[in-house]
């Protein structure tokens, strides 16, 4: 397997208010190639830094791939020290000087000098074409290490990348491509994640074979299993074994697999089903719909919802009985069962969703504090609720809240006959 | 002037679809503290890795921050990592033990045994409470380095580096502060990036002693002022006089400053004019709602919220009639007037606001093609309507949509006489 390390070049980088979203697209690309990126560094305009960054991506890794740094001023430095690290001789050539300035005839301006520079590259290099700058870019094939060098402006990078890089890299690997590598993703809901490592003991340990990977992700585990095998069949059966046993332990806490959510998992089961989804929420505001919305299509499952934030909203809207307001508060199993029961009765829907609880920062008290929340499910034949006790900040708390809704409606809805 | 060297650790920021959020938050903190971050490096769970970016990261810098790599799992290498780099022994703190039993207690988990190594700590570091996850952070003083450690997980990070680090980190550059950076965003929706160039143009020019910085984030622009002056009286004059001619520029067109949210302004104005708002939500779907409810607070001047994203669910709760859907359709001027009203005659609140379009991707005709949606505003005297046409996709042509209609009720609130 290819090994990669991305340098991503440019005072800005640092100052935190411009993301590397360069270093991303490149990453995700490598590996839809089966390249690991083994390493990023991001530097200033600084001629020690980058060389420092280069030395290091020439230790790790058989391909580098930096951004930025190629413009005509005296602080673009990438081209200079990435060929002063290979020892290699820049010469000006000359097709190159007829394209910049060509650039600047076609905006009628004249070329600055400094734009020469922009036309200098080693012999040996192939030079790729930009048609959206000045800054061509760089390929150049040297001692067993690929130096890939892109403009940063992310939208002259990702067409020059698609473009010119990947068919060179497709090339490349093509030459010792006999490990076929795959990548899913197990996404649950429920158990921690020194949990899910304690479940997943027997698969985890050291194998050459595969690798499996725990990720805490706003309340969701996400178990990353990468498989290698000898060829693109071998790394199937592998997957397809290994991804068996892990749901095989992990059961119905399983909530998704790669890019699917659990409001996508639970609108699959809905529409599996044929049921009608409606909401009541208070303190989640609107997530729990806004989740479900995201999905395109979800017109065909979601009648609608109501959030009712004031007392007042769930008695005229959800036909919250007073007295249980009154003897339990809005914050309470009773409420919240009459929530998802009033909801299903306004709607005429086949199943329900409700929550009621406190998010925070203020409102809580000994009895009832901050994190304390009802989520109630109800559907054909059941009517659920369960209090739950959230630790965090708001965004947290509702997060959390409007995930453990989402699930407590899918879990039902799995496990009824 | 004081450096620090940012080093994120987890091998998913490799794989490019998780962006690193974290580095660009602690950037941007560390630079309203006047200090300059010098590099950033991005190491997956490997122990050589780690290593030589920290030994990077001693060689350049004053302070060395780490996020990631202290949780529970084999591959939770930092805290181990950095400790050895800097030859300091780790114990097992008992305050810490008893923190982390009580984190699974109150979950009514079982602690496994491989928390412990997050209660173990070089007993010279000062322990970073983490109440949002299992994994305190570190700060470390040792030999003229400070050595920073912090969980991976955004919402735990975050706040931990506002409650706990921020202080420390400014008692440390007390010592050597002279020239006064001071930094403002001011936020305005409405213009373009390049109309905003414009508009701004006499105060865009170079100027030694500001910079104006522009970023379109999400239908905003944000316009960010940075002065230097020669101590903080002079600062903050220079900053006044600059914001004031920024906000005389962009007029009504300003929602917030610095943290402000759009959604923050609109409640601000709410609760000045002691106005209660009903929210009703078609193609958005929950997202006005959540924006309104992600403010703590948010029940003193928020009725409640009807999605009706079924017709059925107009026609129900909000009263739409027949006869509008009938020969306008639920995408129609006509429908966010009459759900606009539903809503305040529904709930009794002062004002509404209520959205109707078409999300996408599909759902769209010649007619009414996806993007166009329409937003209407009520209050106390007024009621407007106005149709929009987004370009972008689903999540864009929500988010926008959202927002503009939040902007139309401030715009008219503040109007009114």
């Amino acid at each position: 397997m290819k090994k990669a390390y991305i340098i991503s070049t440019g005072t800005e980088l640092l100052l935190g208010n411009t993301p590397d979203t360069n270093s991303d697209f490149i990453a995700l690309k490598l590996r839809n190639l089966g390249i690991k990126v083994v390493g990023k560094s991001t530097v200033g305009d600084n001629e020690d830094s980058i060389k420092y960054a280069f030395e290091r991506g020439f230790q790790l890794a058989d391909i580098i791939i930096s951004t930025g740094g190629l413009g005509p001023t005296k602080d673009d430095l990438t081209k200079e020290v990435a060929c002063s690290v290979l020892g290699c001789k820049m010469e000006l050539i000359p097709e190159e000087v007829e394209c910049i300035k060509e650039f600047f005839a076609r905006r009628q301006r004249p070329m600055p000098q400094s734009n020469l520079k922009q036309a200098m590259f080693p012999p040996e290099s192939i030079i790729l074409k930009n048609p959206l700058g000045t800054a061509p870019g760089m390929y150049l094939s040297n001692n067993g290490k690929i130096i890939i060098l892109l403009p940063g402006p992310p939208w002259e990078m990702k067409p020059l990348y698609q473009q010119e890089v990947e068919p060179l890299l497709l090339k490349e690997i093509k030459r010792d491509v006999e490990v076929q590598v795959l990548s899913k993703t197990v996404k649950v809901l429920g158990p921690g994640e020194s949990q899910v490592e304690e479940m997943l003991a027997p698969l985890l340990k050291d194998n050459e074979d595969y690798t499996i990977a725990l990720l805490a992700v706003e309340g969701e585990i996400h178990i990353r299993i990468t498989v290698e095998g000898k060829n693109e069949e071998d790394s199937r059966t592998k997957m397809d074994d290994l991804t068996g046993n892990v749901i095989d332990i992990m059961g119905n806490n399983v909530i998704g697999f790669d890019e699917q959510t659990l409001a996508g998992s639970l609108a699959e089961k809905l529409q599996a089903d044929g049921l009608i989804l409606a909401i009541a929420e208070s303190c989640t505001g609107g997530l729990v719909s806004k989740l479900i919305t995201d999905l395109p299509g979800s017109s065909k499952y979601l009648w609608g919802s109501i959030i009712s934030y004031s007392n007042e909203a769930k008695k005229r809207l959800l036909h919250v009985k007073d007295e249980t307001l009154d003897k339990f508060g809005a914050v309470s199993r009773e409420t919240a069962v009459e929530m998802v029961r009033g909801v299903i009765e306004v709607s005429g829907a086949d199943a329900g969703i409700a929550i009621t609880g406190i998010a925070g920062p203020g409102g809580g008290t000994d009895e009832k504090p901050v994190g304390l929340v009802y989520i109630a499910a109800a559907g054909p034949g059941f009517t659920k609720v369960k209090p739950m006790r959230f630790v965090g900040n708001r965004e947290a708390i509702r997060v959390l809240a409007a995930k453990s809704a989402l699930d407590l409606l899918r879990r039902n809805l799995i496990s009824r006959r």
